[in-house]
């Protein structure tokens, strides 16, 4: 898998996505979304994944989108190419911004993220998709997360983060709006009193204020963040069901949009009838009572329960 | 009211729920599932109870499921039992996990649980009845909770701990899923972030990890833990309208489920429309503009004003 | 604009409402609401406000509803009076808690503050108010805050507070339940526990309670109160697009409410493609390649994009 702003790979059944254009401090741009995207289908998929880390190459983690398209960055473009046209419509376009840049999509595709006759904004569709995976997904942050930078690690599970850290919801110093759903994470996840804290001003601040407003877990001195954030995937793929996780992570996310607890129970009482009779079940009590580790057999590429909640309103559901 | 596997004591207007099989570390079993469901009938039914406090006999406050059935615990049994069979259904199984036990179950009762041709899971119809209590419910966790141990405390309204107690959302580690709504619980209670990292590692964790992550309220050496419960318990009860009090939970809980607050506003205007001419109205201002302490006259079992809310899809309406 | 019971002052680009009824602690009354209502309107159409601060004159912030109606405030009355009767009404009224006190309100107003029959509660439609103004709210509580003292705080975005500021949600002291719409507000903000707690209790707490429990965002010294409300104002003054921050402070708070993050997605998805084209953003982006400071040439009171959430059920739209 070739990818050329992000970079991709697998060591110990854990997953490192690493956003890569160091020299533009990562800036989100078209292209590193839909390698986003694409690197989570892939993580998803391979059953040698346990957790997914993200991380970015260098000194920040993500600058936020690339503005070099200048005062035009956050215009909107029409997305949309013919594909007998395929490869002009790149011509006479710097990369810019969250720009379509050099790359050719097909109607197809584009069509598919429309919503209401309005294109989905591009970071929020890598925020929905990171909502949807199937395996927990770690955010260590190791340097300036600005922007998209910072809204694109609200759907991860846990995020951890450098002491050199800073972070942003610079949209109103831009004359734009917090983007990628984080109306609906950020609120959730701090208290809607510092999202509209840090929203209202658009301030950039350092790891110790993320801290002690809650957007992040930890914090760790730089060359000690990577490790945590591995020592945390591991300590989930070392004691947990694959298939378990993934059905724990649709039920925790959607309990938090469910219309009441009742409505969460019905899910969850279809997930246990689902799974308490299967053999990850019977392995995980029996190991227990054996006092060893389990060696769970069930695969989430071929065995995850059909109870497992897809969001309300997902267009890509399971 | 003969209770086996739990005890159930009023005292000082304090009703005291104690989860009592200390041999298997109060493990939960269909038993105690029903036992607990009656208790909070009573407590509900008793104008001379105020608040609850839930705890656990002997050294652990619930271990989980019993796992007396090996690995299939968790597998599904048919509840379901004819009434001209009543008792026979029993014979040869032993007790287990979430399993029926020695106990019979007429039809009629079973039937009402099965949402969507789905039985509801037995630890989640504890924390439902739990979470419509009309009596505001104190956790006093004090020592391991674990699996159904911890996810049956969150629907109390404060958790409080000893130092002593640990806790585990171990799931995941045992092949199924997070339980008894606590996908919907969890993540409003401690966020989703720490929500994930406890559900998808399925760690255990001490009482100092749960207070930082407000899991609980406050941490006390162990033999303080039941003198706090108490305390809090008669803070309620010295002080206020048990009336405006139930008003207040089924409010305050249904307002974490309302759709916006505009909704959340319809219904304290009728309540306050309801109530605020009311003898307790009259009494509660009466008393502090005279400085003395209030006499509220109303009673919960009687006088629970017509619009104190009911679960949008409660099965068991107020 | 002459109000009665507050204070309306503009200076350097921030609005300051003082509650302003110092002999009896700043008491809410029926003028009060109104008057708070009005200044919310004043500033919203004011291109030269950009944030609001919320204060108290004298030594309290607000004592809770006027008690000076005796046990019978809380009462319900009739506030629909006929055009032809003005000023009738309020004969042999004392000025009383809720109640409508010495001013007439026709029978029009009145009647679009009812909702399924039962008049909406006076508290709630200030809370509401204020829930859907355009311009950051901040609260400076510079003492007792207490009943609808402290819940008319909740919708805004941030509360600051004195080391003299105390706090009750008395409510169920009073026989009567937490209004102004704090079921939805108040457990959102501080966790459904620490709300049960407060709420079920009614306990008067100090500044460094409501600071653990994350009510407020702040304590300070009294004389530096004042100073650090204003300091964030300016902050937000100073760096923002006073259009974006209307639509992120609505998007915000609307995502709170948003039954999923797709739905939070398509909301600011249509906000971008409407503001990512427009004079601020070209104006924000260049400036900060520029670095410099921006000059936003777009105005609230004429310049709001068509996509601005309303809340779904909100009787005053827009």
């Amino acid at each position: 898998m070739a990818f050329s702003e992000i970079a991709y790979q697998v060591t110990d059944q854990v997953a490192t996505v690493t956003l890569k254009r160091p020299e533009r401090l990562n800036a989100f741009t078209f292209t590193m979304r839909g390698e986003l995207i694409e690197a989570f289908d892939l993580a998803d998929a391979d059953d040698d994944v346990r957790a997914v880390v993200v991380t970015g190459a260098g000194r920040a983690f993500c600058a936020g989108a690339d503005l070099g398209g200048g005062g035009g960055t956050f215009a909107r473009r029409d997305r949309t190419r013919d594909r007998t046209s395929k490869g002009e419509a790149a011509s006479g376009e710097s990369a810019g911004g969250d720009s379509a840049g050099g790359e050719t999509v097909d109607r197809e595709t584009v069509d598919r993220e429309t919503v209401d006759g309005v294109p989905r904004d591009g970071g929020g569709t890598v925020a929905l998709r990171i909502a949807r995976s199937l395996k927990p997904v770690i955010g260590a942050i190791n340097g300036p997360a600005v922007g998209v930078g910072v809204t694109m690690t609200l759907p991860m599970d846990v995020r951890l983060a450098s002491e050199t850290a800073r972070f942003g919801f610079v949209f109103a110093r831009r004359g734009i709006v917090t983007e990628a759903a984080s109306s609906w994470f950020l609120p959730r996840i701090v208290g809607i009193a510092q999202a509209m804290e840090w929203a209202a001003t658009g301030r950039v601040f350092p790891a110790s204020e993320a801290l002690e407003g809650r957007l992040v877990s930890r914090v760790y001195p730089a060359d000690e963040l990577l490790p945590a954030a591995y020592a945390l995937a591991r300590e989930i793929a070392e004691n947990t069901s694959a298939v378990s996780v993934a059905a724990v992570r649709r039920l925790m996310w959607s309990g938090l949009s469910a219309a009441s607890p009742w409505e969460a129970h019905a899910a969850d009482s279809r997930l246990m009838a689902e799974l308490g009779g299967a053999p990850d079940a019977a392995e995980g009590v029996t190991a227990f009572l054996e006092k060893r580790q389990a060696d769970f057999p069930m695969k989430v590429s071929k065995d995850l329960p059909p109870g497992i909640p897809s969001w309300p309103d997902d267009p890509y559901r399971v």
